[in-house]
């Protein structure tokens, strides 16, 4: 669908292609990595990023170790798989499809039985290429999920971070549902939150946005309340990294922010989250571990410090908005409302 | 009290010295300025910055005017003065603080009678040092009037924007508010906002906390909710351009985004607001204008664009905090509760 690919699977080379999310809008630039250090550190330092992409791309890496295990072994092979879910698993902390994509291809090959190297290479490299399809599917049925949610005619969003094809494989989460409206002809318009401290709001959105011929204007992420007050909103919509069994959404640090401004001038919020991401296993969301980056995320800009040199910095990459603050949680087989408890474990279990 | 002088009358030469705020904190560089045009414009582009501290610097600037008019007739040099005013009250629509400064100026010489310019630019020069001594009274009164509201021993505040001695003449609002508490010899710990998209909080509060060896931790304008969820925040401070008689509160962008989040999580948010910036002419926000700026200052950053060429940018400069999200308005007089109406009424008029 888009000119450009975020992931992409080079059979020939059984390597996978990034696109370089770290120097887009200015660059158009990609990596193959055909190794599995490569792939984690490619999650570790945000060439890749969004939670549906992290989820293919550690997919992918499996499917790498098993390639470029020199002996062919079929056990040599299928313990330099088992190391690299480890590494793999150990590159970013809070988002859930990393997990659960790396657990969705253990679980899928541990249901067949191999007689060579060969097979169980193949295995897993189909299950990845499936799990890639799969995303661009249930991105969609998202989308179309969410139509009923939205006023006929002019529809304004508010939209954080970037949950578009940069963030999936391809056609977004949030920024799908927003395609999705565009797409159905609603008259669209979109206020973006730039989304400090890395800015995936004004490079990568706005990028996107910009391709797909949708109109917007970029936004500090402090305007969201004046944007408010000044425009008619129909709805704040974003992804997500991990929603725990209560409702409570982990996502990019500024989203429980725009979902307590939205709250206060009853503009209503929405998640867009693949089933994949909602995660039963976790109660609520303080047991979610929020990552930590470094200071110089928020410190230094383009090589220009913004602060006096040796500042102190509090740097979450994400955090916990909680349950009661949302509206609805758009999935591939629905949107579920409150009470969480019972929607989503009803969702889960079709 | 600070080692470095935001706004200094060079008596010598009859001309206003302004600290650069737009190369802090990477370089200490002084502007002296000796024509009213010079200051109008060292007001528009933001040399000087922070309510308070343009109200004084406007003050100065018909000084300055007074001073420069060439013939030296009493009649050129009051006219001078008129133009002046005029000049300086279109180069920043937002605060009331400018045209206060200007009024006062302009009411205490009509109350005399002059026999000639020597004795009327005189005046005028007293008056405007008088101001900018009340100014760092009155600060230091505000710090007086809001230790009770704060818990002895441990104080955790949030703060958004600069509101220190580098947005006024000297010790600030907000940020005199947590000096005073600094001073009182209680344990404090300061959450700056970076404050998008001109970064005051990234650039001048942390420079400012640091010189004053004030505990304090950088953090993005989006990461308050997740402040407030994991530390125990005592109180958000912030400065104002405008209160509005009902209570509603111009200032800088991202405050009423503040105001939502604290409101959410139940954290007290209190305004410092000297008496000169509650306007009882403005019966509520609605009535405030909200001054727009460049998309250059969103979209490209110490001269990198961070968003895509030609990027559509909604830039408003200041939001307007609804009165209902405001638990306290701290003035040199005391503190205002709700209702607002009644309580600024009374603090006015005494």
């Amino acid at each position: 669908m888009a000119v450009y690919k975020t992931i992409e699977w080079l059979d020939d080379v059984k390597a996978v292609r990034l696109l370089d999310q770290t120097v887009l809008p200015g660059t158009i630039a990609y990596q193959t990595l055909s190794d599995v250090d490569a792939v984690a550190a490619a999650i570790r330092n945000m060439t890749v990023r969004g939670a549906p992409a992290i989820g293919v791309t550690a997919a992918y890496g499996l499917v790498v170790a098993a390639y470029r295990e020199p002996s062919g072994e079929l056990a040599a092979v299928q313990q330099a798989v088992r190391d690299a879910t480890l590494l793999l698993k150990a590159s970013r902390p809070t988002g859930v499809n990393l997990f659960w994509a790396l657990d969705q291809m253990t679980a899928r090959v541990q249901h067949s039985a191999f007689d060579n190297a060969s097979d169980y290479r193949q295995a897993l490299e189909n299950f990845a290429l499936e799990m890639a399809r799969e995303d661009i599917e249930l991105n969609r049925a998202m989308g179309q999920a969410a139509l009923p949610l939205m006023p006929e005619g002019k529809v304004t969003f508010i939209h954080h971070c970037n949950t578009g094809a940069l963030a999936t494989v391809d056609y977004g989460t949030a920024l799908g549902v927003i395609r999705a409206a565009h797409e159905a002809g609603r008259d669209v318009h979109v206020f973006v939150d730039e989304t400090r401290p890395r800015l995936q709001g004004a490079r990568l959105t706005c990028w996107e946005l910009e391709n797909l011929g949708i109109s917007h204007r970029l936004i500090v992420d402090g305007a969201s309340s004046h944007v408010m007050q000044q425009f008619s909103v129909d709805m704040c919509v974003v992804g997500c990294d991990r929603v725990a069994a209560n409702g409570d959404v982990a996502n990019k640090i500024g989203t429980a922010n725009l979902a307590a401004v939205a709250m206060a001038h009853g503009v209503p919020f929405y998640v867009a989250a693949p089933l994949a991401t909602i995660d039963l296993n976790t109660g609520s969301g303080a047991e979610i571990r929020i990552e930590e980056r470094a200071p110089e995320e928020v410190a230094v800009i383009n090589g220009t410090p913004i602060a006096p040199a040796g500042v102190q910095v509090y740097n979450p990459a994400f955090d916990v908005t909680p349950a009661a603050w949302i509206t609805g949680i758009i999935t591939e087989k629905g949107v579920a409302f409150p009470p969480y408890e019972e929607s989503l474990a009803r969702l889960k279990a079709q």
